[in-house]
């Protein structure tokens, strides 16, 4: 209350209330909020209609694939509707993020599965609190998929919801991989924690 | 090219335009304008509608004062419309973000000019580039302005611009000061570099 009546001195009303909605934002505080809508308000006109225009349309259009529960902006995302994808792959991720990270890689040409979450008891949520039940039922015709390949992340997490999908996965008769773990891509021995060593140990190969 | 085509694979386009127009923010890049957009898809209806018309209102609503050339959302603002306000005290900022800080410590009870920038040869920013001229149309009036505290910031183009306005303003017959400079409150004299401690020591006072 204090701290209002005191911003309110200096600056506009519509200044005080854009730095209150954006400092709402993850990661932005009221200093960088400021900053942002001092700069908002030296920018022309346009590029700030644009940016507000930007943020309704996202909120009007964009929904969730009835398939793949995937963002999409039409009824079936566009990877549930292309005819030239493998429909017998199922890649199951935790957030419509990881769908994107996996598309930017162009190594996948199955379909996808977004959970909307991950399994986490700490933090109050089940199997039920993501989207397992619509992936079972994807599942339910037989034969329709071959292999369901668990991309959750790899934190405690995730690996609790891989855990929980293969032991429901394994009884329909369906085969369930895991990403591999191991070294990324450039990625320094020295300064590798024991996790990952450990993992790329195990998951080694051969040559 | 290669990129937007890339991520036009996993996102709906209304997304892909809030991340471009997200990351014209200064300090954000991509990826935080990818979590930024991620975060208000998940957000309540009504918190991205507060957003998109805080923007617009306050580019709708916030001008500069005709007098001092601050924010303000009426064609005079606040504190000089205020007439408990001292009109022979004007202190000249940098910015509108800078009257703030001033309103913020809530120890000045004058106006205000706002220069808008400050003099930067390196930058090709001049004395005719900054609102300088409209301070001295305000000063014009013969004992109309008893002092102007120059409170441009503590760097090179700050100095520089308060090394510009002393040197015309003495002419004129008007006191013209600076704030003072030394520690900050709080300060340690171990972690101080060198010119603030010299600063601290030239502008000693008598206890």
């Amino acid at each position: 209350m204090a701290e209002s009546l005191k911003r309110s001195d200096g600056l506009p009303p519509a200044m005080t209330r854009l730095v209150k909605e954006l400092s709402r934002l993850p990661g932005i505080g009221e200093k960088t909020a400021s900053r942002l809508a001092f700069n908002l308000l030296n920018r022309p006109r346009d590029q700030v209609i644009a940016l507000a225009e930007a943020l309704l349309e996202m909120k009007e259009r964009v929904g969730l694939c009835t398939e793949c529960l995937g963002l999409s902006d039409t009824p079936r995302c566009p990877v549930c509707s292309d005819s030239a994808r493998d429909r017998e792959l199922i890649c199951v991720v935790e957030g419509p993020a990881d769908l994107m990270a996996i598309e930017r890689a162009r190594s996948y040409n199955g379909l996808y599965h977004v959970l909307h979450g991950a399994i986490s008891p700490l933090d109050g949520i089940g199997p039920d609190d993501i989207k397992i039940s619509e992936l079972l039922s994807r599942l339910e015709n037989p034969g329709a998929v071959r292999e369901v390949i668990i991309a959750t992340n790899a934190t405690v997490e995730g690996e609790a919801t891989a855990l929980y999908l293969a032991k429901i996965l394994k009884p329909l008769g369906m085969r369930a991989t895991r990403l591999a773990r191991g070294l990324p891509a450039g990625g320094d021995l020295e300064y590798s924690d024991a996790a990952t060593l450990s993992s790329a140990l195990s998951g080694r190969r051969d040559l």
